[in-house]
Order: C-alpha cells, then sequence, then structure tokens
C-alpha cells in the first residue's frame, strides 16, 4: 500500500516537493473516525508520546514530593529549543531531588533552537546535557527514580525500572503490545518501540478522556495535557510548530511533535486522539498534516482559521520575496 | 506514476522512514542508461545546475580578464557553508572587478555549517551576504556584468542580461525549453526553471563530454569540472557530501548538490551525467541515492567501496550508540 499525499510544497506555481504519510483520527472507545494512508503499519513514536511517558512522574507521587507544577511536567513532556528558560528549569527540577547534570544520560548537543545556540557560543559557553531537547522529560524520569528509591544509574536502559514503568504505561495506554525485542533506541538513547499508528492515536484519544483507564491513571493524564496546554513554549519553543497549534485554541488543543515526520494530537472536549506519520520523516510536513487534520474537528471558526495559517502558509526566501507554499493536500479537498 | 523508494532509513531493524524519488544516468547522445521513476517529469534543479549558470563567467572572458583560477571558478560553482575560506575568496573576487559586499543581492543568512555561525557569534559578528551559500555564484555574475559593461544593478531578475545569459546556456546544455513563464524564484532570488530530470542528467553528460556543444563551450564545461573536483571543499564545504563524493576518485567524478532533494553528477571518463531527485526534498536521501547510482558506472573498486560509504552508512545519537543506518536501496539488489 502507498500512502497518499499528504502535503505538498510548490514554487511558483509548480509542485516542487510532495509528502506522503498517513494520518489516523481515532476516539477513546477506539472507533477509527477519519484515516488516511496504512494507519495499521508500525511505526516509531519517537519523542511525540512524551506525555504519555511522563504519567509515572505524575502517578508515582514523585512530581508531588518534589513541588512540581504545570511548568516543571510540561518540560517533563518537552523536545525543548535549549533556551535559558528550559536549561534553568530542567537543572532546577533535577535540583529538588538532589540530582544536577551530571545524572543525566541523554547525552549533549547544541541547542535546537539556532539563535540559543548562538547565544551560547557569544558568551563563550559549551552545551551540556541540559540542553538536550529531552533534558526535561530525562529529570522526569531521574526524578522518579529518586523518590522511588531506585538506584538511577543505567535509568536510559531498556531493562531498568524508569524504562520498565514507561514501556507498561505506553502499553496500556495505546493498547499496543510493546515488545522489548522489537524495540529501538531513541536519540536521547532510551527505547522506542513500533505501534501501529492508529493505536498511538487511541492513546491520546484515552489520554484525553480517561476512557478505560484507572481513575488515577486518567486524572494525571489529565494533569500532564493541562499542563503542556498551559505552557506550550516549554514543551517546544521559540518559532515552534506545536506553540502555534495549542495557542490556535488555548487550552482545548494538545499536540507534541516527535523526530521523523511523528506528529500526535488530542482534542479534549471532542474527546479525539490524532496521529500522523510522514513516510519521509519530514517535520515540515507533519506539522501541516496535523494541523489540517485538527482544522476538520474543532469548534471555534477561529481556532480553524489559526490552524489553516499552519496547514497552509507562504514560503519566502532569503530575501523575503514569496516564492511558494507549503499546503497539506486533504486540507484542500 | 508513483516513484519507487530510492533510500530507506533504519531504526533497530526496523524501516523507519522511506524516500521515493527518480533518477536518470545518461550519455553525451542523450541516450538513457539507467532510469528508476518518472525522468520525464519537470523538477527545479536549484543549486544542482550552478557549474552550467557558471559558462558565462567563462565563456565570456571575465574569469580570464580578473585572473581567476580553479578555486575562483570552483567556488563560483559553490552552495558553500560560510566559512572563512569561502567568504573571503567571494569578497576576493568581487574586488578584482571593482565591486564589493554591497553590490551582491543575493540575501543574507547564517553560515549553513553550524560551526561557522557559532564562530561569527563568538567573536560578536553578523554573518553579510558573503556568508550566503551562492555568493560565490552571484560574485561570478557580478564579475561577467563588470566585464562586458553591463549594469549589474538587478542583476537577479528574470529579464537582466545576466539571466538571460545563464538561461541560454541552460537551454543548450540540457536541451530542454526554459521558458520564463514557468520559472520559480530560487532562494537567491535568481530564476530558477523547471525541466525533465533527463534533460538535467543530458546536461551533465554533454559537460564533461562537449558532445554536440561548440569547442568554446565545450572547452569552457571542462574547465569548471575540473575546478570543482580539484576544490571541491569551495564548491561546497566541512562534512559535506559533495566533498565525501569527489574525493572518492579525485578528478574523475563531478558532483552538485541542489536544495529540495536534487543531486547532480558527472563521469568524464565514461560520459556519464547523473540526476537525482527525491519526491519529498530531503538531502540525505538524494546523497545517498546519487552515491548508490555513481558506484555502479566508476570503474576503480577503491572508488566503488569510499561512493559505497556514502551510499550506506550508520546513523547514531547524542551519544554515539549506533541507533540505525541510511541506505540507498537499489545499491542492494
Amino acid at each position: 500500500m502507498v500512502n497518499p499525499i499528504l502535503v505538498e510544497l510548490t514554487r511558483g506555481g509548480v509542485v516542487e516537493s510532495r509528502h506522503r504519510g498517513a494520518l489516523a483520527v481515532v476516539d477513546g472507545r477506539g472507533r477509527i473516525i477519519e484515516a488516511a494512508g496504512d494507519v495499521d503499519a508500525p511505526i516509531f513514536p519517537r519523542s511525540a508520546v512524551k506525555a504519555i511517558q511522563a504519567l509515572p512522574l505524575v502517578e508515582s507521587g514523585a512530581a508531588d514530593t518534589y513541588g512540581f507544577g504545570e511548568r516543571e511536567i510540561a518540560l517533563a513532556c518537552a523536545s525543548h529549543g535549549g533556551e535559558e528558560g528550559h536549561v534553568e528549569l530542567a537543572a532546577a527540577m533535577l535540583g529538588r531531588a538532589g540530582l544536577s547534570e551530571v545524572d543525566l544520560e541523554c547525552g549533549t548537543h547544541w541547542p535546537l533552537f539556532d539563535a540559543a545556540a548562538r547565544d551560547l557560543a557569544r558568551t563563550d559557553r559549551a552545551p551540556s546535557q541540559l540542553h538536550n531537547n529531552c533534558s526535561g522529560k530525562h529529570a522526569g524520569f531521574l526524578c522518579t527514580c529518586a523518590c522511588a528509591g531506585d538506584d538511577p544509574r543505567g535509568y536510559i536502559g531498556k531493562g531498568h525500572a524508569a524504562q520498565e514503568r514507561v514501556r507498561l504505561a505506553l502499553e496500556e495506554v495505546t493498547g499496543a503490545r510493546h515488545d522489548p525485542a522489537a524495540a529501538g533506541t531513541d536519540g536521547c538513547s532510551i527505547p522506542t518501540y513500533a505501534v501501529p499508528l492508529c493505536a498511538l492515536a487511541h492513546g491520546f484519544a484515552r489520554m484525553a478522556t480517561g476512557e478505560a483507564l484507572a481513575p488515577a491513571r486518567a486524572q494525571a493524564a489529565r494533569r500532564i495535557l493541562s499542563a503542556c496546554m498551559a505552557h506550550p513554549w516549554l514543551t517546544s519553543g521559540t518559532g515552534r510548530a506545536d506553540v502555534a497549534l495549542m495557542q490556535a485554541d488555548p487550552g482545548r488543543i494538545f499536540t507534541k511533535t516527535g523526530a521523523e515526520g511523528v506528529f500526535c494530537a488530542a482534542l479534549p472536549e471532542q474527546g479525539l486522539g490524532l496521529a500522523v506519520k510522514i513516510d519521509d520523516g519530514a517535520g515540515r510536513a507533519a506539522e501541516a498534516a496535523i494541523a489540517a487534520a485538527l482544522s476538520r474537528h474543532v469548534a471555534r471558526p477561529e481556532a480553524r482559521e489559526a490552524l489553516g495559517h499552519v496547514a497552509r502558509h507562504g514560503l519566502s526566501n532569503w530575501k523575503a520575496i514569496a516564492v511558494g507554499e507549503v499546503r497539506a493536500v486533504s486540507s484542500l479537498s
């Protein structure tokens, strides 16, 4: 099965590039409301499931033990830009549990947000593991270990209690078996499991509705999504699509991007979960496709319009001359 | 027609992303030696045709008037990384014709090579138009205008003598009509024309063989390709695929990348031109696909092996853990 074209890029009226992919919109009971392409093929969700991976942090009581509010929980779900505010909050989270940057095992990279990388260079600093876009999630893993009394060393490993908690949460919420033998290693070194796209969408519908989840888990899920919706910048960063998407209807849209063209979302009021995977891994296409899908299900016309600007927007060159556009194809029909 | 998968990306043994595209290998007479996908569909070559766009600089005598050697001609064909050596040479080229950075109309962006961008920031400098990856090409346009006595202002425009010279060279070499009405605007603001992929490959076979070109043009083409093959770093930059590809068989392989997943190449000894367009615009796939195609036509086993490392290579994460690979699919069969 060849997936359909979900997003096109034009230049001077000619289609220059095309992105194929699959898209699923699912309700809390697992009913497929909308589907395009092969939604049963397993895909790696990568960072798009960080909100589900944060369930143990909240459910275990670790978040309350260390006094984490919405901001800390939002950062625990983040693929952040490595900006000052992200880095400081990640360090503060670790500090509350008596830990620090040296306990992280996510690795170091220059901030994803270019201007933040240049700011570091301008002041003659080098990046640390706190600048890794996953440092908030890893701070959450470490704090959960500290609270549970687990030895945090090796917390990124497939057999470690931290990753077992995450795997069990993912399995229950998505309803898809997460076979450790079929796992890959994520950019930040934790296991990532390929699951069907429709299971991912179902997982986010469950996160939003609590359907078939125990009350404590349903409450933790609501608390996590609310935290991210209240602080979209903390879960992503300056100029990122997650900010534009969540601000299109504040408090009513949850979204989370993942590497290699994955985007997940939830509409709590509609009780829907959404998931997109672009075959070729392009983030630019995933954000346009999820925006178009969200725009078909939101209630408010202003939200629909704001999402439309992400689903279809102009492209300009280095002299700010308009050269073409990125457009979700299904949003045109 | 759906183009075939040319490149796959794996993670932990699972194929995570796929890139479809078209590929053509053509000889000087226009005979198709190898083809995959739709090689007749028009595509924008973008920067992949800079060597053809540099023909007027050499043919007009401007290059000789200003004493340009291989290094300057290589930079006139470059999509460079904005590194110190690129920027200084572009400035020197302009200086020989009594021009400077202010005459450029390519626009300003931070260097493509991240470390060069951070070096600028570290020393509290901002980028100029000289850091634009196309500044060498634009210096070539301006020097050609200066030598011909054309008013250089507006040299990026569709009707300007500079762009007319370029369009006529492209039309003759590729054998494809370049209709100004069907042009798009490139990243550096000059016109770019969509032409069939097989015409692009044919164009590079002609650049390599001189087939059906007037002697002066054939000689200029040879001089341009030789200059790029002698100075691959000047036509691209640190860590770039063009360097690895041209160094796989020094002096025997010419390559040039273009935005949105285009890669062109020539094998002068075999008299072949090659062109790849990845449907989704991914550079990572274009470089693997062209490497695989080149490896099927080079003579020396060492060259085949070196190209194989670009066609198929491991991927590691922020902690240098092996997580998967990028691999050209056709190179496996």
